[in-house]
């Protein structure tokens, strides 16, 4: 049991009932599972997901994201008991392709999530290590669906917002959630350009103290810029306290009622349809390039082809038919 | 002269010496050339973008973007008219990929830019058509460096503020410059999502007569919204008329200096390296997908796994190994 290989062992069948009946140990089996880069596991994760596709999709899928320092795993460990107190089961997962075997830069160290990780009705698992971030984000996607299935209906998927994981993750979940530090509008916030544009619900930590009135200050010039950034839809920007307790149970409300207006428009639906679909292209496209790439001839070929297109000798529409000629053959047409 | 076709007959090393010598119909033959999809122009296109390239490189590139009626073809006709007073050579090339042959949305109609279009210092060129966005972008790309090539050193990418194009055209520019309307911050300027953070340069246009006023208001909207969106980074909003010709030497000299800068920081070099291998990247992308979904057992099978993942009844990543093996055979490893 305390080995990976078990999962191996166990018929598919037999763990997939076992992660739906609420079993911690086969849901992290599970997840190691569908995790796995092996090829040897690929026909089981596969019939695993199959058997619990239909018992997947019902949760609240809740992307969270921030700079270091707002504060993430503080409000993470507030919100998650919040949520849980109103009757939920909530699974914390994340994406961080810089993470290390030896425990990433975000949830690798448990302990910053003592108490909720702890909690029944809790689940906590750290990002995915190694790997390039479609790697990372596909075993996250389908861990998602393995804690679905485990009857967790919420799920929160928390990223760091210095990278591209955020678009990423926000291809993976229906709302997304940006946290912002009282700036008072001058200082750096450091995120990354487009995240604020991403976000479905901003909330500004740490508006306690002292900090409360700068607090205050950073949500209204908030409010304007994304009044004017995401004309006619409304993003509420909301004030919260990891600290104190005090805004998480607005913020809770805000999610659900996004959630309901996106079930009840019909959007959420397609949304999930249309991220679904996008995922298996990019899935496509990332398998396709890392192919191209081990290929002997390509492979030959491609840093004298890069360097000639980055040093503006080679055209890069020549330079690309160069290494599809290597990877396929000649063209037909 | 007048049909297609005489461009394969001209001896490309002739065709190259013909653009770089400044002759028109030359450079609209060559373009026309590495916009053609022919598999039987391919050779010809390549050696002439590689006698062109290294005379490439030298100008401003310029993306020009806003939604329809904020008055574009007007802004670039007086703009235009003012950098080729300064001494400059304007090219203006245009992506969109709504276009249809019977002429696009944008610059399909050349009566638009009269007078630019009729100054000896000035080339206009509508959009290529057809094809995806992908295809559409490389040709205009292609089309740069050709103008380039002939001399002209500032080089206009206008594309529509509404849809995807403006990503891409900002992957092939040095600068973004969005122009919005006088809009009091209220009404909707119909931008999509993340387009305004794309932006290097902000311009409110028609700022005359009785819209001054909200133009200026405007304008400091969203000043205050892009120093929270792009903090450390002084993003340009300047107020402009292509009615009166207000505004426009100042934004110009705003292009020039930002320019300046990118120069003497290294950030161009750097930028349009990396801007460069990107493009070859998208183009591997872009093929391999074509081809894939050409090929007969994939196309056989891909409506159906496109169906049952949007229906949330296939894991995207078990679709994607389908249509993988379907494509390339049985994964080896």
């Amino acid at each position: 049991m305390s080995n990976d290989g078990a999962a191996d062992k166990l018929e598919t069948a037999t763990l997939a009932e076992a992660v739906r009946g609420g079993d911690r140990r086969a849901l992290a089996r599970a997840i190691t599972l569908v995790e796995s880069a092996k090829a040897a596991h690929q026909d089981e994760s596969e019939a695993l997901l199959a058997a619990l596709l239909p018992h997947s999709g019902k949760s609240l899928r809740l992307g969270i994201t921030g700079v270091p320092g707002v504060g993430k795993s503080s409000f993470i460990e507030r919100f998650g008991q919040h949520v849980i107190a109103a009757g939920h089961r909530v699974a914390v997962l994340a994406v961080d392709p810089s993470s290390k075997l030896s425990g990433g830069s975000i949830l690798g160290d448990k302990t910053r999530m003592e108490d909720l990780a702890r909690h029944p009705a809790a689940f906590i698992r750290p990002s995915p290590t190694g790997g390039t971030l479609g790697g990372v984000a596909r075993r996250t996607r389908e861990a998602m669906l393995v804690c679905e299935a485990a009857g967790f209906d919420v799920i929160v998927v928390e990223t760091v917002g210095v990278g591209q994981s955020e678009t990423t993750v926000a291809d993976m979940v229906d709302l997304f959630l940006l946290l912002l530090l009282p700036s008072g509008g001058d200082e750096l916030q450091g995120l990354k350009r487009g995240i604020v544009e991403l976000a479905d619900l901003v909330a500004v930590n740490k508006a306690d103290g002292e900090l409360a009135e700068a607090a205050s200050r950073t949500a209204a010039e908030y409010r304007a810029a994304l009044h004017l950034l995401r004309p006619g839809a409304e993003t509420p920007v909301l004030l919260c306290s990891a600290k104190t307790g005090q805004g998480i149970a607005e913020i809770w409300q805000a999610a659900e009622a996004a959630r309901e207006a996106l079930a009840a428009s019909g959007v959420l639906g397609h949304k999930r349809a249309h991220q679904a679909r996008a995922w298996m292209w990019s899935q496509v496209h990332d398998t396709l390039e890392a192919r191209l790439k081990a290929d002997p001839q390509v492979a030959a070929q491609l840093p004298a082809l890069e360097r000639a297109v980055m040093a503006g000798e080679l055209a890069p529409a020549t330079a690309a038919r160069r290494l599809l000629q290597a990877f396929l053959g000649p063209r037909k047409d």
